[in-house]
């Protein structure tokens, strides 16, 4: 039987994953989270489906030990791999929810007839996003390109001016994504040029609805909750945030990603 | 006692110090060489110093246990964090070489009065070139600059064009690099944009020499091997590329480190 003072775990390869639990924690400030950080393993883009599975378990278990009520994947490639592992590893003793199937919801309900996808290039390779779209409604047209050099440009700092726009504009004017009317921001780090991305499709005059997948996973998560009866009850939550190898250059970049700095705790967690 | 029948052994956190394994190929064409690259645990950039000397000290142990007379440490990370730990683990069984002392006599044998150094943020962070040069001439003037977004940038197929172009003039235009002679490139991808940066001095006539460590390392390792008779005497070596998560990614880009596809082989290996 979950109970709603149980915390909400979370978890990333990296801190982009911070994210999503900044949009999960503005639709439920009173939420418990803990955040984890898996940075002595990333990128996980580049690692095996088999090996990812391994780091994903590992932090499943920690959650379950942790007592947490859901745990949502904040990785693309993670959700893609693991989900079905740790639905099962959790069986009625937590939710698990990942970043793609909310999104993939969201289209369908919007009737888009076109949707594009980016994502690194591990995400775009899966075909996870046109499988789950197609099996929900195989009408809709899905096209998917691959924007790798994105998660280091905003990590570097370019996310606005000349080469962001230049990136941007090379990688969105591609004839893959033409005539779409919506564009699915397929990565965790990807909400942080979601205006210069709606700004491209402006300035070419075209009608994109550009999705940032944090935001419909966070509301995502309040409805789901809400429907559950598994909101917290008391005000105020408490925020625990973990990585797995810590690094200066980590703790200076939390702000990015969660909108505020966040202390870092160094955790190792091993497999069970 | 070394026997120059032995192999070398090369090993990175990725397949970038493929160019490294080229350049003494280039150079040695006669050696056998095992390449290990450690694609599990990429990048060793973000990574901590204890965590790199770790992977490092089980990569040094596998060298020694294929009975490798030389090993080479073609990761700047690695060279600046587990040089010291694996010639003490070597002792008199092989010869450790890094990828930072061979560039450092060479920026104090060509005179240089003013050397730029280029490279991730967590070479430039360990301030490891810097110190090696100081402590070599005192009077030589050093000037670091991180430039994060050069590996995804080459890795992404962004080597000529103008994103490659603009990206490069942001960071050498730098007023951090003004006035320099001479510049490192302190990063195992950094040769495959040699003649972009070499272009971009021409069309500023600026008179800059462009250290391709690669290069460099490679003749160093050829003028130590044979000062200390330790070149292999039969025509023609063999060459065995492993690495410890296998993706075809992996796999495809090769040819753009080595020059040629070369064919990767999956190899897990554990510390003892």
């Amino acid at each position: 039987m979950i109970n709603p003072e149980q915390p909400i775990g979370i978890f990333d390869s990296g801190i982009g994953g911070l994210t999503v639990a900044n949009a999960v924690l503005k639709e439920l400030p009173n939420e418990n989270l803990i955040y984890f950080g898996d940075t002595a393993h990333l990128p996980y883009g580049d690692k095996s489906a088999d090996t990812i599975r391994f780091f994903s378990k590992t932090i499943g278990e920690f959650f379950l030990f942790k007592d947490c009520k859901v745990i949502i994947i904040a990785c693309n490639t993670a959700s893609a791999v693991a989900y079905e592992l740790l639905c099962e590893l959790s069986g009625n003793k937590a939710i698990v929810i990942n970043v793609i199937d909310p999104v993939v919801d969201y289209t369908i309900e919007s009737k888009f007839k076109k949707v594009g996808i980016i994502g690194t290039q591990g995400t775009i390779n899966s075909g996870i996003y046109p499988k789950k779209i197609k099996e929900k409604n195989p009408d809709v047209e899905v096209c998917s390109l691959a924007t790798p050099l994105l998660v280091p440009m905003i990590e570097s700092g370019f996310v606005t001016g000349q080469i962001s726009e230049l990136v941007l504009e090379n990688y969105l004017n591609d004839p893959i994504l033409s005539d779409i009317d919506s564009l699915v921001l397929g990565c965790t780090h990807y909400p942080l040029v979601k205006k210069e991305v709606e700004a491209y499709y402006l300035k070419h005059n075209r009608k994109v609805e550009v999705m940032a997948t944090n935001e419909i996973v966070g509301r995502y998560v309040k409805n789901l909750m809400e429907s559950k009866n598994l909101l917290r009850k008391k005000k105020g939550g408490k925020h625990l945030f973990y990585v797995s190898d810590y690094t200066a250059s980590f703790a200076n970049t939390t702000k990015l990603f969660y909108g505020e700095a966040v202390n870092l705790v160094h955790l190792k967690i091993t497999p069970r």
